[in-house]
């Protein structure tokens, strides 16, 4: 379907949006009034430009509060709309966008719909529709099904109505009353999401909007609904955010282009195949999502290879092979792997304060399928890395994720043809090494990644529709310095698990990464470790005065946990036990033992972590803190 | 009064905060629990820490969930309260903050008050008092006078009540309620102000509280309420604010500190001079407010000298005086002073990225009595100036506003005695020079402070309690590159008039300040400034076009605004025309001419001056851009 986007959704000046929204690949632009009045060019050079640029301008808004008022105000609203009829020639525009009128003295319905009749006689003079849209917060008309009354009432061929998925469903109206109305009468189709939050409707609109996909909006369903009418006009987003105001301006355009193709994909899963071909225009639908089984490896870049390479072999790693052609160790425990690669200095985060000497580079994920995951991935525009191959190197498909991080689709199973296309293993690039002993690791648990707080959005749709993960509930924790957000995203089978945090921009917070590995005996890993000097983190007493007020767990255990420097948490279905590691450069480690059916993080124990994690070395008075404690 | 405030009002490690709340002249502390768990230091050598500054321990918080539960959920409840008045006593904290239950199975008053005063036997055992207080969204107690009724039921010497504002006001509660209440039940008072917004109010209570004078809470008359009914506890503020989290652990303890004195002087206004010794327990009184009754000077830093003397002298400005030991220029028309200084090169505002080349430094005011000003500035924390002295300098008595704005009060009418104490002219310290010819513009109308988004509620409440200004609404305008918040504040007189703006954290965003000029006949100024290059910022055609749409001024006088570059705005109570010059550094002039009651400052024309700021000179379309057009 074509697609368009309103030019109030992303930031710049009229000429950087629409060069941005063309090379994003859409179709078209609804102008935002303010837009084009900010703009030196005038309106016949937008209309070339935006021609130029193979754009269409499918909408020009908003015109507000002209229906239902007294003859005076009328006759003013009138004058007015004939000269936004005139801009809009000049435009090339031919949809206005008329909004529901918020000002307090508005008559009933027959007026509206008189009035309205009298605008559209006018637009059509010009060769122009009106599309009547429901604001959520209109002061008589704020339900999409009153809007429509009141067009069918006014029945003249220029006035249709618009529907606005945020206005729809941030009321809780009901979706499924759309497919009551004629699908050419639906003029223009305006998509955003929201996260669900209980607040004034208005200020709700105007900041938090956001891409479909993003909040916890059911965009989908709406979309199946308007499609279902026969509605055959532009897929536009309209989104008002306060963060994608102040972002890059191509990147969000991509974000936003995202977040279309994948509704598109989802809309064609409700719909049926049938639907497919009309929905997609004919093109290729995309190769279809590919859940990663489970982390193949994590990836440090690092300039601190002894000192990863001792908490790694005190952890219970072995080093099993060192790379043909580059600086890159792998070092194995059970399932899990880690590489040192000493060959990347740069963090991929730029906007991360100093020169971390540690960084987490790169996360490989298994997929049944690697060329097909990385297709996907680059059909929903993530930028696909070029690689250098040695002629001995396994082809392995990667492509960047919103924070610079690098995604390896890889498979590291024996290839028996039967999950998918034979792929050769990219362990075949590392020379070999005694196979590691089994140690008390299994496999990566999770890893946790830190976002710029302008990129968190971006990220989860990211993650959703390029990996299809899907996203938990957003949590906050009280870090000393300030809030930090955390969203985790997880496969069904729970075999990969992210966290997604954005740092908080207090005063010398360095953004921190870690990689969380499962144990079935974290007493034993502790034991282990609190002989090393410098290597667990050392968790305040009075976290352990706190957990036995909490929960009563027995002295014995209470003990234990407060000796190993252990911390705890439980859902009712199951416990989880872990433990962390200091931290080098940006990167720590956490061990971390889920008994029973325990789906999460430890959420409880996070602040605790944070504020150990800013403790001075010289001023961490708690246990164990090396050996002989 | 005594002066509290809770951890979790500021950021830091609870160290740092202790340190930083006894710096600021704090009488004690509320522990929030959250900031002992993560402390490496046991609860002995924190009391000792606290003790050491001379700070009590004057509450620990919060206790969750206790009361109305089963008998199950009472003995573990029990048990979690013993451990926590253990802790207590190794804090030395002797009053324990109770939260009204949220947990879903909640049992009615008669219940409650049973386990409460269980708890308060307990309590008792150990020396410590029970504040049970009722949260905005407690499941079955959340209005301030349901908790007293449990309170009183309970009947208890060791069990009374915790009054917050926000759990009061935040519900539109009365709270002339709380002199029904016995001052001796009251066993402790948080204070916290909040913007008035309409949203879900445990949110709108754990991220928008902000200090006593910062929102739109009547906090005065909720703490005259209470000092009528006898309370002698703590004024102690709890405020949960995410700028907060984030922001310098010092500066923010000086801005709560702040915010307490000036409540103690409104509420001794309230309740009447004869509570005056005993609220500021036989201190003296602030100097009382005297606010400014014009704008002496604004100073400008530059390295620009000559650039700004043309952009000057085309405004209709002389060169009226060199200043005898510094290179500091005045320049004069009607009653409006410019300073160009040159012996100041850097920002003040350390946020202000590169080096910007001219910047607003200074701001003269005009005071009847100088020296009580200033007096009255340091009395409420603000940072005095230092300043050398010449011989022949007049005294000038500055402090420093929040971002970094030296304010300096003056008196620049001839003596006569009867507005103030004898104080000499400024003007006497720069050698004379021709006067000014009688230009077009009369005074300076406002000035325009640009702050980092973490300064903005600490500038309104510096200005309104230091200067007496009166805070307008908060209002938003889109950037290209983001949302830009302001606030207006002004004196009763509309004499002082500062806007106060918070720069987005857009890319390439120059946070800029401005310096507004009045004039009786824009038209004039405009005409002559047509005919100068590069002084006037052009404005775009397309908004000529829009104002045509929105206002019918007639075709003579809409042709003239277009042709002269001059925007329009009308409140109904009178219209304001006006321009702008284009940026020397941080800086641009404003020339406004305001006719009837008009009280705004061009709001609606913001956004377009924004745009037409961003865009390259290259590209500048509009008109009128110099000589010949």
């Amino acid at each position: 379907m074509r697609k368009s986007i309103a030019t109030v959704s992303i930031s710049g000046s009229l000429t950087e949006k629409l060069d941005a929204v063309a090379e994003a690949g859409f179709d078209g632009v609804e102008i935002f009034e303010n837009d084009l009045l900010g703009c030196p060019l005038p309106p016949e050079r937008i209309r070339d430009r935006a021609a130029g640029l193979g754009l269409g301008i499918d909408l020009y808004q908003p015109f507000r509060d002209f229906e239902g008022v007294s003859p005076d105000r009328l006759a003013a609203n009138l004058r007015r709309a004939e000269l936004k009829f005139r801009t809009m020639e000049r435009l090339g525009a031919d949809t206005l966008l008329v909004c529901s009128n918020v000002t307090p003295d508005v008559a009933g319905d027959e007026l509206a719909a008189e009035q309205l009749r009298l605008l559209a006689d006018l637009a059509a003079t010009h060769g122009i529709r009106i599309a009547y849209e429901a604001l959520a917060w209109g002061r008589h008309v704020n339900e999409y099904l009153h809007a429509w009354r009141i067009v069918r009432m006014a029945d003249h061929p220029a006035l249709g109505t618009c529907l606005d998925s945020f206005h729809i469903l941030s009321r809780g109206s009901d979706p499924g009353g759309i497919e009551a109305l004629p699908g050419e009468k639906i003029f223009f189709l305006q998509l955003a999401d929201a996260p669900v939050l209980a607040m004034d409707v208005l200020q709700w609109s105007r900041h938090y909007r956001c891409f479909p996909g993003q909040g916890g909006f059911d965009v989908t369903r709406l979309l199946a609904h308007v499609l279902r009418t026969g509605y055959a006009g532009p897929l536009s987003l309209e989104v008002f955010n306060d963060v994608f105001r102040q972002a890059d301006t191509g990147r969000t355009a991509v974000d936003a282009m995202r977040s279309l193709i994948a509704l598109e994909e989802s809309v064609v899963q409700v719909l049926g195949a049938g639907s497919a071909s009309e929905i997609l225009d004919g093109g290729p639908p995309l190769p279809g999502p590919r859940p990663p089984g489970g982390f193949a490896f994590a990836e440090l870049a690092t300039r601190e290879r002894d000192r990863l390479g001792t908490l790694l072999g005190a952890l219970g790693f072995s080093r099993t092979g060192g790379h043909a052609t580059k600086p890159v160790e792998l070092w194995e425990q059970g399932g899990a792997r880690i590489l040192l690669n000493e060959s990347v200095p740069g963090d991929p985060d730029t906007s991360v304060p100093g020169d971390p000497d540690t960084t987490l580079s790169a996360i490989g994920l298994e997929s049944a399928d690697p060329s097909a995951s990385a297709r996907r991935a680059q059909s929903l525009l993530s930028p696909v890395l070029p690689r250098d191959r040695a002629p001995r190197e396994a082809a392995l498909d990667a492509v960047a994720a919103p924070d610079g991080t690098q995604l390896f689709f890889c498979r590291s199973t024996p290839q028996d043809g039967a999950d998918g296309p034979a792929h050769p293993d990219w362990r075949g690039d590392f020379s070999p090494a005694p196979p590691p002993a089994d140690g008390l690791i299994s496999h990566i648990d999770h890893v946790a990644l830190s976002h710029p707080w302008h990129l968190f959005d971006e990220a989860v749709l990211f993650y959703r529709t390029v990996l299809g993960l899907r996203p938990h509930d957003s949590v906050e924790v009280a870090d000393p310095y300030g809030l930090l957000r955390s969203r985790a995203m997880s496969n069904a089978a729970g075999t990969v698990r992210m966290a997604l945090n954005i740092a908080h921009l207090g005063d010398g917070n360095l953004p921190r990464q870690h990689v969380a590995l499962a144990t079935d005996d974290i007493v034993a890993v502790a034991e282990r470790l609190r002989d090393v000097p410098d290597v667990l983190l050392p968790i305040p007493d009075n976290y352990y005065d706190d957990l036995e007020a909490r929960h009563d767990l027995g002295e014995r255990r209470h003990r234990q946990l407060r000796a190993l420097g252990l911390l705890y948490d439980t859902d009712g279905a199951g416990e989880f036990v872990h433990l962390y590691t200091t931290t080098v450069g940006r990167v720590f480690f956490e061990v971390v033992q889920r008994t029973g059916d325990y789906r999460g993080f430890g959420l409880p124990n996070t602040a605790v972590r944070l504020a150990a994690q800013h403790v001075p070395t010289s001023e961490r008075g708690g246990r164990p803190s090396g050996p002989g404690r």
